[in-house]
């Protein structure tokens, strides 16, 4: 029986890469991959949704013929935890440009019974197959310099959640989105950061699954401190980023009836908008 | 064996409730349902994406235990024809608030056997049971009054793609994003118009999964005229609209690398905000 392979990352061998890499439960099983998560992803004591649906991109990148997410649906079902987890993909369809997977990520109970975490639909293709036109006149977000900006170091700002997927990310908030950490919220459900990995390690599509949810809820901006749980997450990866910073824009247009939905614009260090992404979430009032 | 029974249609016997009723294949094969896909809903030869969401969705309104989606997430895998369908559903996860499901609806190819054609996954929950706040300050589109807007039959606008679906629904286009079929796009990836169903059927949640998909692409304003077909579209549905016309918001900031998102808004006669969608196309220039 041959070693267990393990899905190697891409870029180098940085905090990221090493949390998000899968061991293949081969032979005789394709497609099931076995991880144990990291608790260097957690927020208070959830595994970030970010770090999570990277995990499953990274499980689709190997199952499918093609390595880039162009866009992929995760709907979250109950809380993960770190610790031990399968990633259980299926090839929904594979084509030239284009091919479907879905992916499932299950952990244990006190039985050791699977327990489904997130289930995941997703079209990969090949980045670089793309052509580099750029048609429209979207410009990048209005964020100051980074050295303007604001990270948990910087205290007093009391950036809420922080815990230890802080000391994985370098996350610098824009000043105008921060009155929520001084008491003064702006009622404008937006936010925005600069965001890069602490190691160093340059953006590649997978980070920006992680980029999407990394900043602290638009809900801080509008009012509200309570924990807003992601029903589904939806990213479209649009072009491969360049190395360097990237700078995450978060908007909400709509918060109503317990439920919000935050949009996040990824740009990358050339200017270019690398990713989008909507998500639904809950709002939990405390 | 007891008769199939036909999933009933929520508001009465119009063209749009006829044409999305499912058989369920009873007994023995729970959460299978068969339609017969209606020509009344193409578009040039193809099926529209919108109308296919909203059988998808009526299928899994049947098989979870909640009636409402709240988000929908849909990959288009191969084009869907006029014809026989099945529609194969999952339960995910069933949970007090909120239940996940997941349908493929398949087609049969020249030997009988099955084709799929799309993949949703999808969770449901109870529009009735949120709470009425809206906390963000979110506008309507500026519209003009609808009959300062423009349908098919007021030509000499060349509505590109119309057929069929162009007699099921009551669309009036705002002018200033009419440019495109004078031979004037504006260059802006917007699109706006006045929404309804032509047998004057009032809106209801799966009738806005038709909405979202119902415009001319917002490609023609930027200055293209080929297909667009959609590769993954998200809907989330936020409030059950009020009776009367809708009013369809679509916009398009990231046309690149031979993709474009549209982002549509979905606001009803009260002036709430009752569905947000994106969906990730392809452009097929010509």
């Amino acid at each position: 029986m041959p070693e267990a392979a393990t899905v190697r990352a891409t870029i180098g061998d940085s905090e990221f890469d090493r949390d998000t890499a899968l061991t293949r439960r081969e032979p005789g099983v394709p497609g099931v991959y076995d991880i144990d998560l990291s608790a260097g992803w957690t927020i208070i004591s959830a595994v970030n949704g970010g770090y999570l649906l990277a995990v499953l991109g990274r499980a689709l990148a190997d199952a499918l013929p093609h390595a880039d997410p162009f866009t992929i649906s995760a709907h979250y079902l109950t809380a993960s935890q770190p610790g031990p987890a399968v990633v259980r993909t299926d090839i929904v369809r594979t084509g030239r440009t284009l091919s479907t997977g879905q992916a499932s990520l299950f952990q244990y109970d006190d039985q050791g019974r699977e327990v489904e975490r997130i289930r995941v639909l997703a079209s990969y293709g090949d980045l670089d197959s793309l052509p580099d036109d750029v048609r429209t006149t979207a410009k990048p977000p209005a964020i100051p310099p980074m050295e303007q900006c604001f990270g948990p170091e910087d205290g007093p700002a009391p950036v809420e959640g922080s815990s230890a997927i802080t000391d994985r990310l370098m996350l610098r908030l824009d000043p105008s989105t921060l009155g929520w950490a001084l008491g003064a919220p702006s009622g404008n459900g937006e936010m925005r950061a600069w965001f890069g990995l602490a190691d160093g390690r340059d953006p590649d599509p997978l980070a920006l699954l992680l980029a999407v949810d990394a900043l602290p809820p638009t809900a801080f901006e509008l009012g509200l401190s309570g924990w807003v749980p992601t029903v589904e997450l939806t990213v479209h990866v649009r072009s491969r980023p360049a190395p360097g910073p990237l700078r995450v824009s978060i908007s909400t247009r709509n918060l109503a009836g317990g439920f919000l939905e935050e949009d996040a614009e990824v740009w990358d260090s050339a200017d270019r908008l690398v990713a989008q992404s909507r998500q639904l979430a809950r709002v939990r009032l405390r």
